[in-house]
This record gives structure tokens, C-alpha cells and sequence, in this order.
């Protein structure tokens, strides 16, 4: 019972018969006395069809135009659902960005949502009636279609929710969220309930389940937010229940987690690369010589680590910058040579961070010493570490990745049991 | 130079080099100093496969989803083709029904635009930017997207002129109207300049260059129309004139035509079935009892001829209507059979309409006569006859069809002269 946004991907409205298995996932949670509003993303390969055209028609295209053209992937999508909808005697419309509003800046083809306007939605999923809005666009201030970019339909569903003050229930291809990637580990387990700031560090670290903005939304209107898959069969019996669990993994406030663990969830990033300065001159200033040249080429830093050397005058500094960045970053660096006198440039890009994320950390002494001596007991060599009040990340060798993140998942107790 | 609307079809845009194609033309336009908007239909078979889809997503589809769904096309080929524009150089921009906005009525599937505020597309054609506007489509009092019904939008087109207060280049597959079908007569000549009461003749009686709603529209708010040819090439030295002449057929207030043919053209129609009732007793209030239940079934029955018997007490009664509605007139009919007491009914699909057209037949005696005799000459029998204003057409066997129209577009002296 309740207020319920959902949200469905390409690949789940990717043709007509998907969309009726969409739409027999809406009419289980209609009969389940719900009001419903649905969120959808364009059908499968469309999307990359109407790109492809405008990068056909100019290399350089005006993004308003691309997103008048883009949007319409949504609003045929929206439309479609609704007349299956209808056609099993479920009232529902369809919602264009623009109809509902959904008011965005002016930012075309990356554009932010700024206001959304749900009384009319409200009202009408009041009446018992469905709306199906389209995802990933709204209209601007110069009243012209925007696109929030790839994967804005998240953002969307969180965005409305928050508008119709709803729970949203995000239909993905995977069953939840894991304790870590269970491609790496067997004893994954699925995570029942997980914190809006530590599905954010999951999500930032490439857990790519949600879009980042979307948990941040979330985490903001506090809207209660479910990870399931929408390749469960409508009529399974494992559902939602009344007292607001369901099949897949909830995205909550840290209060509403029972029994939190210390540690809950295991991630790790092979998108690295480090950069060493040796023999630094050991003075004021000297870091920011470094790392405010990469700001303003807007390379973004990950770990920094600084040691004085013997003499005690010189330093030298570590930091990890995105691989696909490292390149630039050494063209800055080097281009820095004389005004910072290092006397040696190392770079590696067979590195790769490991992270252990839960909120359980602050009330817990000693987290960061079990995983250092995990590691160390594996002959895992750490090269660098960052922590943040719910994260502890090191740097190390890339071919130790799947090693490290097995021997954390047992360490922090995280395997599954094995059920017999 | 002046303010021009510029309309391209299905065909004309059906891929990015044909968009390339159209945006040549709009060029050629812009460079002559005119200010331009351009109306698109959606590309070709895009609005087939969007059809496709509602009718997959259910056989009784909501209209207003319909509508949502099928507008798409033409919202991607307009900013396909200002996209393309803007890559020439050209300042453009694309406007949706509802941005411009294009109201209409609340028939969504086959809406008739109400009113269109053109101040803005206006202002900004000023200030040469071309307009290119989704034709097709308009927005309904429900604040939601109705499309006009196929050939829309060739009435967006003309309301769209009208509302900018600009003339209107249809680019059709034809490079004009002719004086006759020149699949059937070889010396079928392009007409310059044809009143607008004579191409609403022509296009009700099936010659397909103009939609008749655009037609009656354009005459209402008279509208300089010009029917011109898409795949002439754009830059080709045969084009619009100062003086308002150019390579198509315009269509105009007959004011404006200066050298008046008695007859412009010769159209037919086989699409024709005739029905009569023999020995239908001669008193007053027959034929209403004829008319009046068909009318009630949504036949439209075009000719209709009434002669008395000898014996002064019966009637014979012959009229026609479109093939495909014999059926239904049959039955209707044969429901009567009692009340109207005829005693025989018969009924032929082999018949054709043959039409003389040309508002100097107004000011001129003996066109029907000529036709008449010219037909008699050939031992054409006519099974009937109707006239109007600029109209006489005739019931011919099917048969005598093509040698009826050659002999009729010599009779009044259309053929082309051979050019040595």
C-alpha cells in the first residue's frame, strides 16, 4: 500500500512483449492497492539509432537539437506502455518532460532537474490512474526539450518520487546490491539494506547499479529507494510486503538499518593509474604546485601520499589519477619540471584500488588495522591509502585485485553461509 | 524575396542525404534574401513502423497515446534538418506543434488546427533564422500532441503560411499539376496558374499532388500555394521568380490567373459503383426514403439521375458512390426493398467519372454541349451527368475511360503543342 514510482531500463521496454511484461509487473503493485507512477527509459537501441543520425547530420550538432531529437526514444516508449496498460484495463497516460513539467537548467544534453511540479501527476495517480512519464528528459528555461545524459532515467524516477513524495523501486538487470562483484566473489552476498552515503561510495567506486546523481537526489528528499530486477517474473511470489521489504536491496537512511555491519560492502577500481615525484624539494607550497596545475587541466585526484626522505629536504609525492587520465597528467607534471624540481617522474598503470565502505566504521575502532594486516598477511603490498569517514581505500598491485578483495570479504565476515 | 514556407514530405527526408538534399533547397531560398520556415513529415517509414508498434501494443489503441507515439517522426527529421542547416551555416532552429504552439481541436488521430500563434516563429524568421516546424502535428486543448491524420502536413504547411503571412512551396514527387493524368495522356500539359476552386475539383476527384483540406484552407486565407518537384535539383537554374512565377504550378485567386482557359482539366475516377432502382413508384417523399437511410450510414452518393417511365407512374432511379461502399449501399438498400417498393435492383462497378474542370465555365456557353458531342462522337454512352459551377462530369463504362479523357483533353484544346 502506498505511493510507488517505478522504473524500468531499455532493455526491459526493449519490445512490445517486454513492455507487457513491464506492464505485468505495474499491474501487480495497481492490485496491490498502490498508486503508480512509471518511469521509462527509451526502447533498446533506439537511443543509439537517433545519435547515431545527429552525429550523421554534423559532427558538431546544436544539443538542443539533439535532445528535441533524442526525447523522442521516451516518448514513444511512454506512450507504448501506456496503451498496453490500458489494453489490460489499467487506466494510465502517458507524461511528457515538458507536460508534466519537469523543469531542468539550461545545461542540453547534461541538464540538471531544478523543479518538478507533481500536483497533476498527484492527482491524477490519486484517481487511480497510472502515469507513465517519460525518463532521462524535461524542458528547459527556454522552454525546449532537455536530456539529463545516459542513465538520467534514474535520476528522473528519484526526482519524481521525491515530487509525489512515493518510494521509488528501480528495475535493473541485476537482483540488488552485493557485498562485492560476485563475478570476483562466489560467497557474494546480496545486501537487504544499505545506506543512502554508503550506496554512494559503492556507486562513485563503479558499482554501476545506480547512477551516482540518483542516489545523491535520494539521499537529499530521503526518498526510500529499492534495487530489483525486472527479469523476475511479475507473478513471482517474492514481492514487497507491507512492512516495506522486498526482493531486492533497499537504499535507506542509516537509522532505518537494523543490524548494521561494520563493513558492508567490498569494492574495487582497476580505472587507475599512479603517478610518483621523487626528490621533491621539501618546502611550503610544493604541493600546491603540483595538484593546482592538474585542477585547472581539470584532472581530478584520487590518493595523494607525501614522505620526506632521509636528509629530510626532500619528499616524495604519490597521488592516482584516472588511467584514462594519466596521460595528461603527466604532460602537466612534466611541463612543471623546472618550477618543482623533482628528479624523477614515475608512472604505473597496473595498479588497482580496494575498498572496504560501512557507516559501522565510525563506532569501530580497529577496521582499517584488520585490513591492513589481511593484506599483509597475503603478501599484499599497499602502495597508498585514502579513508573517509565510511571508506578505507589502498592502492595496490592490479594483479593482487581479486586476491585482496576475497581475503577482505571473508575478514569483515561478509561470505555467505554456505545453506545446506 | 519575401516570407516563404517551404513543405517537404516523407520521401524528401528519408535519410541524412536527403535531409542534405532539402537543406540545399532551404539554402537556395535563404541566399535569394527570403525569409523561410520549412514543415517536415517524419521520415519515410518512420511513422509506418511507430503505426506498427501501437497496433502491436493493442488493436484498440487510445488515440491520444496514438498521437504521442506517431508524432515522434516528425519531431526527429525537424531537428535532423536543423541540425544539418546549422552545419551549412545557417542559422535554424526546430519548433514542435506545441512550442510553436499549433492548437487544434480535441480529435486526436485526425485533428483540425483551431488557431496557430505565429508572433514568435515570425519574429525569429526576422531575424533569419529559418524555422523548421514537425508538420503532422499540434497541440490539443488537453495541453496534449494531436496529429492531423495522414497529409497533415501539407495543412500545416499552408496554416502555417498563413499564420507567418508568407507564401507556400509544396516539393512534392510531381513537378506540378497537369491538365491530365500523363500516365494516360501523353500530351497532358503542367498547368502555370490554377484558381483554387478548380484544385479543390481536382484534388477531391483523386488527383493526389494536394491534400484538399490544405487546398481549402489555402483559399480561405488565400494563401499563394505552388506545387513544385523535390528531386529537381536545388540548384538548378529553373526557380521562383520576383514576380512570383517559378518552376511549379501555383495556385492562386483566379484574379490572379491572366490567360483563363474555358477548361483547365480533365480528371477521372474509377474508384466509382453505380446503383438503380427500377420501377420505383413516382410519388412525392421516394427519393428521401432512398436518401435519407444511406445518408444515416455515412454513404456518400455523388450523382444521382431520376427519369419517369411511360407510364408516368414509375421512376427509374441511378446513382453512384465510392466502390468500396457499394456493399453497404446494396444492403441498405435491399432493407427498403418493402417500404420503397422498386422492382428491380441493379448495381455496376464497372463505371468511371469523368470530369471537365475550369472556372471560365462560368463565363463561357457550350462546354457541356462540346463535351457531350465530342464524347458522342466516340460512341461513349453516358449513363449520367452532373454538373457544378466549374464542374461537369459524366458516367461512363469503365472501358471508354482513357479514350474518353484523350478525347476530351483535345476537344478543349489542352494538348501540348509538339515543341520541334
Amino acid at each position: 500500500m502506498g505511493r510507488l514510482v517505478m522504473k524500468f531500463g531499455g532493455t526491459s521496454v526493449g519490445d512490445i512483449e517486454r513492455i507487457r511484461n513491464v506492464a505485468r509487473h505495474v499491474a501487480r503493485e495497481v492490485a496491490n492497492g498502490n498508486q503508480v507512477a512509471v518511469v521509462v527509459s527509451a526502447m533498446a537501441g533506439q537511443t543509439d539509432r537517433l545519435v547515431g543520425w545527429t552525429r550523421e547530420a554534423s559532427a558538431l550538432h546544436d544539443a538542443r537539437e539533439y535532445d528535441a531529437v533524442v526525447a523522442s526514444g521516451e516518448q514513444v516508449s511512454a506512450g507504448l506502455l501506456a496503451i498496453v496498460l490500458q489494453d489490460m484495463g489499467i487506466p494510465a497516460r502517458s507524461w511528457q518532460g515538458w507536460q508534466v513539467p519537469i523543469r531542468t537548467d539550461g545545461m542540453h544534453g547534461a541538464a540538471r532537474i531544478t523543479d518538478i511540479d507533481g500536483s497533476e501527476l498527484r492527482s491524477r495517480m490519486e484517481q487511480g490512474q497510472v502515469a507513465v512519464v517519460t525518463g532521462f528528459q524535461g524542458i528547459g528555461p527556454d522552454n525546449r526539450i532537455t536530456t539529463l545524459g545516459r542513465g538520467g532515467s534514474d535520476t528522473s524516477a528519484v526526482a519524481i518520487a521525491a515530487a509525489v513524495d512515493a518510494r521509488c523501486d528501480i528495475y535493473t538487470d541485476v537482483d540488488g546490491v552485493y557485498t562485492c562483484d560476485p563475478r570476483i566473489v562466489a560467497k557474494a552476498r546480496k545486501i537487504a539494506r544499505i545506506s543512502y552515503e554508503e550506496m554512494l561510495e559503492l556507486a562513485s567506486l563503479g558499482a554501476k547499479v545506480l547512477q551516482t546523481r540518483s542516489v545523491e537526489l535520494a539521499m537529499v528528499h530521503r526518498v526510500p529507494l529499492q534495487v530489483r530486477s525486472s527479469f523476475e517474473a511479475p507473478d513471482s511470489p517474492n514481492q514487497n510486503t507491507q512492512d516495506g521489504s522486498g526482493p531486492g536491496t533497499f537504499v535507506c537512511d542509516e537509522e532505518e538499518i537494523v543490524e548494521q555491519q561494520v563493513v558492508s560492502g567490498i569494492a574495487y577500481s582497476k580505472d587507475e593509474a599512479k603517478v610518483m615525484l621523487v626528490g621533491v624539494p621539501d618546502r611550503p607550497g610544493v604541493s600546491a604546485g603540483i595538484f593546482g596545475p592538474l585542477a585547472e587541466q581539470g584532472i581530478d585526484v584520487d590518493m595523494i601520499v607525501q614522505n620526506v626522505s632521509e636528509d629530510g629536504e626532500h619528499a616524495d609525492v604519490t597521488f592516482t589519477v584516472a588511467e584514462r587520465e594519466l596521460d595528461r597528467a603527466l604532460q602537466v607534471i612534466g611541463g612543471l619540471k623546472d618550477k618543482i624540481g623533482f628528479s624523477r617522474l614515475i608512472s604505473a598503470r597496473d595498479v588497482a584500488k580496494v575498498s572496504v565502505i560501512g557507516i559501522g566504521m565510525r563506532s569501530h575502532a580497529g577496521v582499517a588495522a584488520r585490513m591492513f594486516s589481511a593484506l599483509a598477511e597475503k603478501g599484499i603490498n599497499i602502495q597508498a591509502i585514502t579513508t573517509s569517514e565510511i571508506k578505507i581505500s589502498v592502492l595496490i598491485d592490479a594483479a593482487y585485485t581479486e586476491l585482496a578483495v576475497r581475503t577482505l570479504h571473508t575478514a569483515y565476515e561478509l561470505d555467505a553461509q554456505d545453506t545446506v
